[in-house]
């Protein structure tokens, strides 16, 4: 085999997590480390060989790594890491702001360009697979229509609040997709549909000693933005369901895109995932990235890139000539 | 706009049809004209107002075209036609022979690369969509199995195959995936599944006057490599029903990758067509990658190339800062 690729980890949440378990499957690659903020003494990597480093160690190190894996949030920590780490190290992340996209991509473009540094923004599956696969449906069938469902999936940002309302103890929220929805969209009837149309909430909340359940559930409903465009279901648990049940991070969801190719012809384009964990996939994703940003870098394309523009061979571990043979 | 690509036509037969309807749907794209092998006078293109001309006239007509999409057979017309005319074009093709993919590919690198021409080969759906759709899998989950079903769909060979059959007046084979075989793929229990549990076929016959059922039907799911290694259902029915009822050329399926990220954690990816008309959706790709193709030139990109080889977003006619920006 080929020199190893040797990637880091910046952050040890459960993204950081993910991508010590995703390395360990792909024998082209070699974990080298994982930089923290917190103190190193005090982190468990999955294997207790793995050196634990300071955060303030990575400048000192930038002839150890050859890809850098950025785990931090996207809210706080990546608008700051992203740009400075990236004049540093070729870098990959999962930056999920979708709003802030093109300010994050211009704020890391410019120091890695000026570093010689390819820096992999918003990888993962949405933003990731899930957006190559709206531009492909896109491109490939022009006169149609896209569809994005999430779900069955637990949301971080739905589950936090639901904890946040008072007399609540213990919550997790499940968003799934209305199945009469994604059934009119699979015909390829290209229905307009509502936000209520396309996804209901359901929630599995523990309550506080002597807390009023009615009380609970209507404030829940009724929560603008988070609730009240959708048909929500709250059901009552105890600490011990809750802990025993809903404890996976699964997610998931499907792109469809259905459209017209002449007057007569109708055809319909399903990418879908059905995930167990969903930082593990998103992790197994920026791992395959780090390989096609070790290349990108060797090939001399600098700066800050998404993944539209990586071209998929770079993703896999087989030369081109073995993919043509064996693959297409 | 910009200016609008030139696109030709080599060969109009089912896929060259297509190609002119899926241009019709990109504004960016202009077809320049159609060219084949027999009397141009007699080809009817879609719009009238399409130039027709002999095959013959290509060499003359390099400064007309940018890109030429070339629509003949995989088998007898693409093994000449792609070599002889990547020296002189931009092009890009179906050839779907599996087997002899590298071998293809190796004929049509030297002349495009001599020529400065970028030659894109195998485009499609399979070979296509589902070649990319398996090694991003693979690379995604290295630790899983991977599983391709065809269908329900309109196979061309099984079809003539059954129509050779001493009796047969007319005939149409639909492959189908097995459904408990589907179940079992996406349950992320990696089964390992016989040729006869994972599809099925089933024809549609007319037979000759005077001709045994029982004996054509014997013949037919009997025949060696056609159909003797799957459950086959042959239905007799009229000269009318087939005309009326098996007309469409229907095709689609789909690719599944199930793979773990960790001992505990489970995921699957499943992508899948269903296609009102496999040559109109195959001519949509093709025409995709034509705006790709046309691109990776102006890159000074040269020689074959297949799908594994290009970026996603070079396949949408939108840049790629509105792409960061809308569909990340
Ligand atoms: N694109 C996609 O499809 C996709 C999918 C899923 C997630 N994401 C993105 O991934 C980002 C990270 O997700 P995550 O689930 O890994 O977040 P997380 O667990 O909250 O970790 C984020 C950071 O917080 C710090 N941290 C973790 N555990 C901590 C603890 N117990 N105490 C104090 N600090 C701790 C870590 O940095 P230090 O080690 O430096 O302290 C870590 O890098 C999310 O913000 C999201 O934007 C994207
Ligand atoms: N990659 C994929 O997913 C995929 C999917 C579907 C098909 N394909 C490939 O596409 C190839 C073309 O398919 P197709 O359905 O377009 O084949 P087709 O209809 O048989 O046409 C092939 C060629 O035959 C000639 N032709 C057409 N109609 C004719 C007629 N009535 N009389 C005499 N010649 C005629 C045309 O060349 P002239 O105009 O020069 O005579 C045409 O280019 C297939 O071989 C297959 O390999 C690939």
């Amino acid at each position: 085999m080929a020199e190893q690729i040797r990637v880091a980890i910046a952050g040890h949440g459960n993204l950081g997590r993910g991508v010590e378990a995703a390395i360990a499957k792909n024998p082209d690659m070699r974990l080298v480390g994982i930089y923290t903020r917190r103190s190193p003494e005090h982190l468990k990597p999955r294997d207790a060989v793995t050196p634990v480093h300071a955060m303030s160690a990575l400048p000192d190190h930038t002839d150890r790594i050859d890809v850098l894996i950025l785990c931090g949030g996207s809210k706080d920590d990546l608008p700051r890491q992203g740009p400075e780490l990236a004049a540093l190290f070729n870098t990959v992340d999962s930056f999920d702001t979708h709003a802030r996209i093109p300010e994050y991509f211009t704020a890391v473009d410019a120091p890695a360009r000026a570093n010689r540094r390819t820096a992999l923004i918003s990888a993962g599956w949405d933003p990731g697979m899930f957006s190559i696969n709206r531009i492909v449906g896109e491109a490939l069938l022009p006169d149609g229509a896209t569809y994005t469902f999430w779900g069955d999936g637990l949301s971080q940002g739905h589950s936090d609040a639901v904890r946040r309302v008072p007399g609540v103890a213990g919550a997790v929220q499940y968003t799934r997709p209305v199945k009469e929805a994604v059934d009119r969209v699979r015909s390829a009837s290209r229905p307009t549909l509502t936000t209520r149309e396309k996804h209901r909430r359901e929630c599995f909340v523990v309550l506080e000693e002597g807390a009023d359940a009615e009380q609970v559930h209507n404030a829940i409903v009724t929560m603008p933005h988070y609730f009240d465009e959708y048909d929500t279901t709250v059901n009552f648990i105890s600490a011990e369901d809750l802990a025993r049940d809903h404890q996976a991070m699964v997610h998931g969801g499907f792109v469809i895109r259905s459209g017209n190719t002449s007057k007569e012809n109708a055809q319909v384009i399903e990418y879908g995932l059905k995930l167990g964990s969903n930082p593990e996939f998103t992790a197994s994703v920026l791992v395959a990235y780090a390989r096609a940003v070790h290349r990108l870098n060797a090939m001399g394309q600098y700066g800050a890139m998404t993944v539209f523009d990586v071209a998929p061979g770079l993703l896999s571990p087989k030369s081109p000539a073995q993919l043509r043979a064996e693959q297409l």
